[in-house]
């Protein structure tokens, strides 16, 4: 365990992995509290998380019932966990562009997908990271859905 | 992307790392259906996963209220994926042997935390196991409790 980090550079280690990363842990419910989880892949715009995943499937119908999700980024010793609201966009109504991006970032196209996909835009309202107990205290990047000075 | 492994080699992939690995993906929910997560440290018996969070924790709370969790060990593109039944035992009426195997193996000893915890013994009724896309079929490791042949 090393010193903890300021919140300076937790930002910048969040911020990198929102940058770059390809996967996140997407934790959905559904409306009678059945938790669920998967990794899915995403892309950021600078102020949403896109995924994909078909309707019918557990997430899929937890996001479209709850409009909820939390996501854990990075690894279990290094995450940046968000809680965000949830808007679900049908596959066709993304600006082509968006799609092109996530596509590219992914390596998977969800409209060429057989099974009916959504897109899935999940703004963040609350963003904390840590690595170990030491860092706890502080954890708190985003409150409300804006970023912490 | 390699070939898609048999179900033998996901087993063994699953068991090991139910029996080394330290840190596991928790996500739980609300009755009312809000989503949690959070990485726990957790040891392994051969038949149920133990973890320990503050009672008043979300995910304490969630975990009493609904007995239900879904786990996720491993990384994002080499996952095991557990739902399991949850039994929430007092911090002094967990054997003290159990206790102290959970302690050498997280390095982290909840019966010495000023937090009032709880154990929470989670009972795989379902695993699946995948890397990537091409593994989606044949995921199921166990049903209903039941390990697969």
């Amino acid at each position: 365990m090393t010193a903890a980090r300021s919140r300076a550079e937790r930002l910048a280690g969040t911020q990198a992995r929102l940058a770059q990363d390809v996967d996140v842990w997407v934790a959905s419910a559904s409306p009678e509290g059945e938790p669920y989880l998967v990794p899915l892949s995403f892309d950021w715009d600078g102020e949403a998380l896109l995924v994909a995943t078909p309707a019918a499937s557990p997430t899929g119908r937890n996001l479209i019932a709850t409009r909820r999700a939390r996501l854990g980024l990075g690894l279990t010793r290094d995450v940046s966990m968000i809680d965000g609201d949830v808007e679900v966009v049908e596959l066709d109504a993304l600006p082509e562009d968006q799609a092109e991006r996530f596509a590219a970032r992914s390596g998977f196209d969800p409209r060429d997908e057989p099974r009916q996909y959504r897109w899935f835009r999940v703004t963040p309202r609350r963003i904390q990271a840590w690595r170990e107990a030491d860092e706890l205290a502080g954890r708190e990047l985003m409150r409300d859905g804006v970023w912490l000075d």
